[in-house]
Order: structure tokens, then C-alpha cells, then sequence
């Protein structure tokens, strides 16, 4: 039988981010209509010593025949080696006769999905006329949660920000070169609370353990998408924003309410309800939840993934990549 | 980074069967030693009405460097497409780094390692000097049965049965052709009442319900191995002949109580005590149980398999295709 091997740039070129993000809202809607089997991850703890771990992550849409696993690695040490510190392979298997049908680098998948996640929500959630984007962290998987912003959002200014401005500079000299095509203004700032006021909307990934903005100062009317905070204690979003938000979104009601401490932080304090965090977008999608409903509502999405966003997203690189010819095949 | 990817023939090519047996020999006395990692297997059913399942087997051995994850999918209606109905990968990670690293032609990685653990239990508990085999069952694993047998004692005259004879004859001919080097006479038979008596080792490798040969004929001092019965309700060995066993080993004394109507149907009529198949093979290849003490006893060795014979055994093929060169290389 046939393998179809693609590389990180295999993946790129297959689909657009556009792409991505209606696939996630396919994931989305067949995770939160119970149409997703999605059995608990496997962790194995390679070395106790070094938190090295592996997670495999499988899973099965029945409607959108994808079956896959994503298995992603957690090796800390490989950063001092020169190596990206979670290895990640997504295999996906033929749902009609078991055989698996391609490897994808999931590094790059995991990077596709997640932007295009939070440019789901932001699509559904922001204000129509959000022009103004303001980004938080600018590490491995802020170029796609720029992007995924800028495809659904005609951001005329894009502000980004990290702890450390070199790095923010960087990234936004690289970003105004590979996103020219969105003729949007790319722009490092040194401290959030320069641009804070008057961005419509907000995207963080980080693995900060403290709220990385004020939570005071944001403009009503604003969006932000939480990506980072995947681990109980980790906290990027302030709790007095969580307060003020009218609307709040999740992409798993049951992941975020195990995983992040966005939400588990506040709600251990008493400062926000489990009630407030019970909305799912996919219902949205479905129509089954209200979204905005004024231009001041401030809004929020809190992600924190899970395998059927990686499963529909590469089943869907799977067939344009097929269909282009793009990638390498292998015959077992 | 670089995946090898390696073939049924590669695997063949890689290693001999006794290079397999030693390797389950290693991943049984790492089960029995409790120093293998072997999470519960995820089952995924894709089909129910066409019982198409797909399971993930994951594990870590970290004395062998050995980590990685087994899929085997059941697609019984494969059969009527002409495919393989129990299509099977082998991933394997470097658990220095989280890659994946090879992926192996599942099918025949099962069959190398089941025909090869058998294959450990008839050197460990046949008589040395037995030179007659008898092999029931003439499926996709039986050569990989008969082969281990032959690697292991000097079998003069190695009988098969299939419920069709036309298929044993077939079988016969292509394994004395194939099997050529081991000078053994290869003699397919109608009957097995033929030749029970006189057999020193027999291999039940069926998915019968119902005992493939005369327990009560078998002659003193003969070794069995079973296995096929890897459900519960699959009962190839008769259970007078379990009863008359002087000595009972299995490969994981867990996975034999859980899955083997061999056992489960006995210890239900209560013919035997779960006592009597507590005894596992890798307890005896580290010096803590005691095999055969006398010419005249009865042996059985019942497997059912576990992820740690799959992995250990990859990770020996992965690393001896790398010093002989054979496979093909990706780059991820």
C-alpha cells in the first residue's frame, strides 16, 4: 500500500490557512454535536528525570472518515541539543480499510490548527470592523496565529509583543515580509500597554505563569483568543479581563476546565464560575449558542486543543496535497 | 529528521529468526522482570456493523532504548477486497529525542515475533533431542511457526495439518522449498491422529472453537505451544490434554487470563486453576521458575502476545537494517 509522507513545507503548501480554519470548524462542530471519538490520550513518562514524555493521541471522525493519531513528544533536554523541544508526527490511517495512508509532520499541523483555531473565533467573534490586532509571544506557533488573524480580519495595524523586544523585532521584520500579501503593518511594541487601549483584538501565546496584559485597560468591544495557559498552572489571561467578559468561548468545555489555569485559577478563587466557561464555539457553529451580540461586548476564546482538530485538519492536508501532488509517496 | 522505513521483505532481510527469538526472550524477562511500560491498548471501533476496529498499542521498554507503538486494524471485510484483513504499522520513536525513527511493515513484525516466542518456549521446554514436529494450522503465521520450531531443534520430520488438506499439501511443498536450509521433511497430513502419538512438539496456530487434536493421545514428554485462542471464546488445545500438562508457562500470565478461551473455558468448568497458568516464561528464563525436570513431562506454553515482544523486536530489526543498510531512508 501507499504512504504519503509530508514535510513541514509539504503541509504549507497543500493548504491555505483559510483552509485550516474552516476544517477546524468542522472539528469543532462535529466535536461539540458528540460526533467525535476521541479516547483519552496515552502518556508515557520516557525519563522521569528529564519530564520527557510520550503522548500518543488518537481519535476517529466517522462523518469526516479521518482517523488518524497524533503522537507528540515532550523532550525539554532537546532545546540544548539544538532540536525543537516537542517532536510530533501525525499518521493518518484509511478509515475504509485500515491501512495507514500517510505521515504528516505535526509540528507544522499542530501550528496550522492552532492559529486557525483562534482565527475561527475571531472570525466569529470580533467585531466586523477589528482592524486593529495586537499578539502576544512570538515563539514557534505565533506565525499561524498571526496569519490565521490577518485572513479573517482586514487588520490595517498588527502589534506584536514579546519579553524580550529583540525577539518581537525579529518577528516582525520576518512577519511584514512573509504576510505582505495581507498588507497589514507588522509592528514590534516594547511594553502592551502602549497599543492596550486601542486594539480590537487580542491573541496570547505564551507559557507565562502571569498575566501578560492589562485586563483593565482593554477597549470594550475587544476579542482575545487564549492560546496559551495548557497546563493548570499556567496563567497568561488576567482574571479581572475574564470578569469583565460578556461572552466566553471554548474550543472543549471539558479540556479547558482539566487543563488551563486561565480558568482554573480564577474559578479556584472564586472569580469565575464553571457556567461562565460551559459554551462551546462549536455550538456556536452550530447555532445552538448565542454569539455577539453588540459592537461593546468583549469577548473571549480559550483553547486549548484536542485531537480532532488535528485529525480533520490532516485528513483535509491528506486530500489537497493528493490532489495537487504534492508530498512523498512510499510503497510498503 | 530521518524516518527508515522498512518493509516485509526488509524485515525478513534484517534479522533471522533466532535473532527474533533472542529479542523475545529480552522483552519477555522485561515483562516478567516488571520493567516494561506497556499502557492499556486504545480500541477505536471505526465500523460496527462491519466489526472494523482500529487499536493502538503503545509501550516503552527503557532497558532496550525501546519505544514506539504497534496499529493493528481489524477490517474482516478486507478479505472480500483481496487485502490483508489485520493490516499492521510499527512506529518507533528515538527515546533519546522524541523522533520517530522507523516504521516497520506491521504484519510481519506479528509474525516474527509470535512465530519466534513460541520458538523461545520450545528451546526452553522440549526435550533436546525431539526430532518430530507437528504444526496445526496452515494460515499466515504458520511459517514464521514452523521456522522458529526448526531454528530451534533438529526436527527430522515436520508434519502440518490444515482442516484442508489442499492447503496443508500447498503449505508443505512451498515451505520445503523455502525452509530448504534446515533439512528438515516437511509432510503435510490428513489426520492428525496419523502422527499424534509419535510427535514430540506440536504448534496450534488456528482460530478454532473447538480442539484441533486428541488430548489423550499425545505422548509423554511432548511440548505444545498454542497459539491461536486469543479470544475468549477461541478453544484450540483440548482441555484433557491441559489437564494432563505437567508444566504450564505463558507469555504474560495477564494478557492469557483475559483473552484465552484456552484457559477461560477449563477454569470455568473448573478442569483448572488459575494457579496452574501462573507460571510465565520470562520468570523462567531469569532463573525463578522451574521448566521441564524429566524426560516424560508434559509442557504447554500458551501466548497471546503483548506490545513489549512488538517493540523489542522492532527496535532490534530498526537497529540491525541500519548496520546492513537496508530500507528506505525519508527525511522529515
Amino acid at each position: 500500500m501507499e504512504i504519503l509522507v509530508l514535510k513541514d513545507k509539504d503541509l504549507r503548501e497543500a493548504v491555505t490557512i483559510k483552509d485550516v480554519i474552516e476544517a477546524d470548524k468542522e472539528a469543532l462542530k462535529e466535536y461539540s454535536a458528540g460526533n467525535s471519538d476521541i479516547p483519552l490520550r496515552t502518556v508515557i513518562d520516557v525519563d522521569k528525570e528529564n519530564s520527557s514524555t510520550a503522548i500518543f493521541m488518537p481519535g476517529y471522525i466517522k462523518d469526516k472518515n479521518a482517523l488518524g493519531l497524533k503522537i507528540i513528544d515532550i523532550y525539554p533536554q532537546n532545546i540544548e541539543k539544538g532540536l525543537p523541544s516537542s517532536p510530533s508526527t501525525m499518521i493518518l490511517i484509511d478509515d475504509e480499510n485500515g491501512f495507514v495512508k500517510a505521515i504528516l509532520d505535526g509540528t507544522m499541523l499542530t501550528r496550522l490548527r492552532t492559529g486557525a483555531v483562534a482565527g475561527a473565533a475571531t472570525e466569529v467573534l470580533s467585531n466586523e470592523d477589528a482592524d486593529k490586532f495586537l499578539l502576544i509571544g512570538t515563539g514557534g506557533q505565533a506565525q499561524t496565529q498571526l496569519e490565521a488573524v490577518l485572513a479573517v480580519r482586514d487588520i490595517k495595524k498588527a502589534y506584536v509583543y514579546d519579553m524580550n523586544f529583540e525577539r518581537a523585532k525579529e518577528f516582525a521584520k520576518k512577519m511584514n515580509e512573509e504576510l505582505s500579501e495581507y498588507d497589514s503593518e507588522i509592528i514590534a511594541v516594547e511594553d502592551t500597554n502602549e497599543v492596550i487601549e486601542e486594539v480590537d483584538i487580542i491573541t496570547t501565546v505564551t507559557t507565562s505563569k502571569n498575566p501578560v496584559f492589562d485586563g483593565t485597560r482593554v477597549k470594550k468591544g475587544v476579542h482575545v483568543n487564549g492560546v496559551g495557559s495548557y497546563t493548570p498552572d499556567m496563567q497568561e489571561t488576567p482574571s479581572e479581563f475574564i470578569e469583565r467578559a460578556d461572552k466566553i468561548f471554548t474550543d472543549t468545555k471539558e479540556g479547558v476546565l482539566e487543563e488551563s489555569g486561565d480558568v482554573l485559577i480564577p474559578i479556584e478563587a472564586k472569580k469565575l464560575s464553571e457556567d461562565k466557561v460551559s459554551h462551546e464555539l462549536g455550538n456556536l457553529l452550530l447555532g445552538k449558542e448565542t454569539g455577539r451580540v453588540s459592537k461593546d461586548e468583549i469577548t473571549w476564546f480559550k483553547t486549548v486543543g484536542f485531537a480532532g482538530l488535528d485529525i480533520i485538519v490532516a485528513e483535509k492536508i491528506y486530500r489537497l496535497a493528493k490532489e495537487k501532488g504534492i508530498g512523498q509517496i512510499i510503497n510498503m
